[in-house]
């Protein structure tokens, strides 16, 4: 994240591109010649947190992938008949057997499937990948694997965190990143804009933001969707795991801007009503948002947009004295009735420490000040966002939060701190590929609180994660509404072993369904998460996401084993509420 | 409407109060107290219009219905046992199968329900009205009707125009009005409250608005929903049919204000989520809301509540020269992205002239101004609102809102036309009985477009309403979105029996289909709109409701008939669309 030269020792941090066709260049983030590793204070840190020395990083823990993909131990087996069968549908060019195509996408990025990259275990592999360019040819290939019995995956971005795209039955991969990722139509005079499942967020922001040479619009657009996974993230992916952007206390999750959908399914095509709103019995668009490629394979997406006006956006940060009055002031932000900001964030004081840090705030005048100011290291607690929308209505906000920060005590850090923040906002994905390299681990989890229980899932997640020695745990409070909010726990420790990370996570997960949260406010649920997910939702009303199975997909083809836990075995599941 | 005598002949407008007991305390409005009758200039204009003379007002067009209830022509035909059964489960004095209690339950509000009361033809009756006063009990009049096989409906307020409530299969029905009715729960800090699915829209508004005194809160609270049923409908009637108030617009639907509902289902109790988002498969509150009880019955709906700061509320009105300049006007209002009017009312050019009469502006100077000015009759068009939320936020809207009117060539009408619209905003429904004495008709139809068909749907409704002759058809456009609106109609017309009225309002719902809109933006389905559900939401799509109703009440006993669609016959269903 640093360019300047480290003063001490520095480890081999690896800054060059993966090479092609590599292990590497499957599982690191992004694009293949951007690198972050921390800089020295934070090397610094992290050692004395992990208890570390230089000598733990001067080599490589564990495989760096640097080697070719090499699959000649797990060979596809689907038959030549049915490589024919999906050759006539989308053409020759367009299905693959190779090794590189098929672990391309047969894993996503939680640090599970990084690490089972880096250990070469290969639970799960499709034995074909299609490349597919119409709604038709999806609708094709969805009727031909349905009658023939054969399993089949999507994969979008690839950024899943909850194993959502893994083809553990193996059958067919759709690689949606090469050819379905069109614009269909855009409508200036409804603003919205219908575009192909596997079109990337930074495509379709950009044809919007340039809505005026793109379209021949009267004026600029956006979609208000930016998850932290953005740059490598599609659109399909969005919808069916009912994804949040980081501006979605504005803009809504993917949920409130989509306006229809259609689907290729075993029992054909389905579209969903494109109205706002309507009173046509239970919402349809509701019951396929949130199937993760269960009930069929996403095919097009009509999406609200907004008007692109980031000349009005007001940036601030504010520093709380502590977590239990900056939650207040954040709880009055949102119920004041003055609009919301866009993105709104705030860290508790073990991220406040760690954010100072990133965001090269302990390199200012301004940090020793704090502590003698009154805001404590590990007490104080940074809050940032900016605003969106029309100018007024912008200030306006902006006005009201820094009114309510100053009457809970905060002190205004300017619009600096979340600048920092913006600059890595969708980088942070490339550090943590730097620390794998020497056994240092970081991964994220979620959930939804309500106000009231806020405090409580707080301490109650915080105290499990710490169970594990030499942890960090930050917590930040982001996607924000009047009822409550989520709660978005890093963990960073020591750990290179994917049986340990799947214990630990699984810890994790245990003490959030025992706290009453919601298991997921926008990852999703995937397979990764399944096994919690009957006991939130409880058995009664779980069984509503079983009859829509059993009418969309009766012999289980799409997206089987254990997606939201339609195919899981009992013994998997975890029930640890009384409900 | 006017307590002004009249100059010259005024018609025998019926202004006592019904008789207790009588056909007509049933099916007439509201208060029996309260009265509404057209002003003498409305009177003359009804003459002209229908083709009508002082004659036609002479005496009363059909039954009025002065007479005491009487079904000894329909006895319950509910088992002695099933009595028993059920007054084991709410006790003796809380099953009734009295004429008077068993019609009162009988039918909703559409015309199509009053002619019939009024031609004393009872399509529907139940056997027994049960009065249950807990969730408890409501479970186990489920059971007891699912086990026994027998019809279950359910009536909260009332005010269905869909055929909602009406026990077509006879068996029981639950009066939700007299004992399930009350406030459960208020959590001030997640700013939410629980209520029974039977209070009313005032008892819950007044308890929030008191909430200082009723719950010792710390301030006033609103719910935000105001249908024009308001004062006789109930928390659960909004939630199953996905109502919508007139302040939608800032408030959203009862879809948005919805956090979580808890059903008694045949399979058992059904507890939705009580997040504000997740992502945890399928949206289970957006599943069941818009069941229409078909599932089970509501019994605990949790609202989201706003703070009540009417204070900061800003009204106005404006005058459109024409009807498509107004729509821009409206929709740049609706995408400028300054927050949206609590209030956003625009009616065409027909409505216009019948409105600025209704709201006495035909009595001010500033009428005959209006044509010198351009703005010409049956040309300009009437704008009409409020805004809500904190004082800047509330002012900023009213700001842009007239920013944009004056680009659109409207003039100002100060807030006076708004006030007299707010004055009357709940009370037409009592105009109506007045009319209907006379035999003239007025009822409502009401559907969602978008910007880009508004035009067109607006057009072709009108045309088919206009076919019958000597019809007044109204539009107005409200509860608005940046994608598109509701329209209402409001169609007054010389009618007076129901067959004729059934095949009227069916030529209409032709129309809507066939112009694409959405079949109902609030009203919902019930069984008078049923025929065109399937039509509208497509075969495939459809679907999906009879799986889940066939999961929740495989035996079909909860509000059988065709509610929904789900068990209608085939050859009842309109398809007019090539889906």
């Amino acid at each position: 994240m640093s360019t300047k030269p480290y003063k001490g020792f520095e480890p081999k941090w690896i800054k060059e591109a993966a090479p092609a066709k590599s292990y590497r260049s499957i599982f690191r983030w992004g694009d293949p010649h951007f690198v972050k590793y921390p800089k020295e204070s934070l090397y610094k840190m992290m050692k004395s947190t992990f208890n570390m020395t230089d000598d733990d990083f001067r080599q490589y823990d564990g495989d760096i992938g640097w080697d070719e993909v090499d699959l000649s131990a797990y060979p596809s087996k689907l038959s030549e008949q049915h490589l024919n069968g999906l050759r006539a549908i989308v053409g020759t060019s367009y299905v693959s057997t190779k090794d590189y195509d098929r672990l391309a996408v047969a894993y996503g990025k939680t640090a599970y499937d990084l690490m089972r990259i880096r250990e070469r275990k290969f639970d799960s592999l499709p034995d074909a990948v299609v490349f597919p360019s119409t709604s038709e040819e999806v609708e094709q290939i969805v009727a031909y694997c349905t009658k023939n019995n054969i399993p089949l995956y999507v994969y979008g971005g690839g950024s899943s965190v909850t194993r959502g795209v893994e083809p553990v039955k193996g059958g067919v991969s759709l690689d949606m990143r090469k050819r379905f990722n069109k614009i269909l139509s855009f409508n200036e005079t409804d603003q919205t804009i219908t575009v192909q499942a596997g079109l990337s967020g930074p495509d379709l922001e950009n044809a919007l933001n340039n809505a005026v040479t793109v379209f021949g619009a009267k004026r600029a657009y956006t979609c208000g969707h930016f998850p932290q996974s953005f740059e490598y993230s599609s659109v399909g992916g969005w919808v069916v795991t009912r994804g949040a952007g980081q501006n979605s206390t504005y803009y809504g999750t993917i949920a409130d801007i989509v306006l229809s959908q259609k689907y290729a399914t075993p029992i054909g095509c389905v579209q969903t009503p494109h109205y706002p709103r309507e009173a046509t019995g239970p919402d349809l668009n509701q019951i396929m948002m949130g199937s993760e490629g269960t009930f069929g394979v996403l095919t097009e997406v009509t999406l609200k947009v907004r008007r692109y006006m980031p000349e009005n956006r007001k940036r601030f940060s504010y520093i709380f004295k502590d977590w239990e009055t900056a939650m207040d002031a954040a709880r009055e932000m949102m119920q004041c009735e003055c609009g919301y900001s866009s993105v709104f964030r705030l860290s508790d004081p073990e991220e406040t420490n760690l954010m100072l840090r990133l965001y090269n705030v302990d390199e200012t005048p301004l940090h020793p000040m704090l502590d003698k100011l009154g805001y404590k290291d590990m007490e104080r607690c940074l809050f940032l966002g900016f605003t969106d929308g029309e100018k007024e209505f912008s200030a306006n906000i902006a006005k009201n939060i820094a009114r309510i920060a100053k009457e809970h005590g905060a002190m205004s850090l300017t619009s600096f701190v979340c600048k920092a923040w913006e600059k890595g906002r969708f980088n942070d994905p490339y550090l943590r590929d730097s620390m794998m390299d020497f056994g240092v681990c970081t991964d994220t989890l979620e959930c939804t609180v309500t106000w009231s229980n806020m405090a409580q899932v707080h301490k109650d997640v915080r105290a499990v994660c710490h169970a594990l020695p030499n942890t960090i745990v930050t917590t930040h409070m982001s996607h924000c509404y009047p009822q409550g909010a989520n709660l978005y726990f890093i963990f960073i420790t020591r750990m290179n072993d994917s049986a340990e990370f799947k214990r630990y996570h699984s810890t994790i997960l245990d003490a959030i369904q025992k706290s009453g949260a919601a298991v997921s406010h926008h990852h999703g649920i995937g397979k990764m998460f399944a096994p919690w997910l009957e006991g939130y939702i409880g058995k009664t009303e779980y069984g509503v996401f079983r009859v829509l199975k059993d009418y969309f997909d009766p012999n289980y083809n799409m997206n089987p084993g254990g997606t939201i836990g339609l195919d899981l075995p009992e013994d998997e599941k975890r029930f640890l509420l009384d409900k």
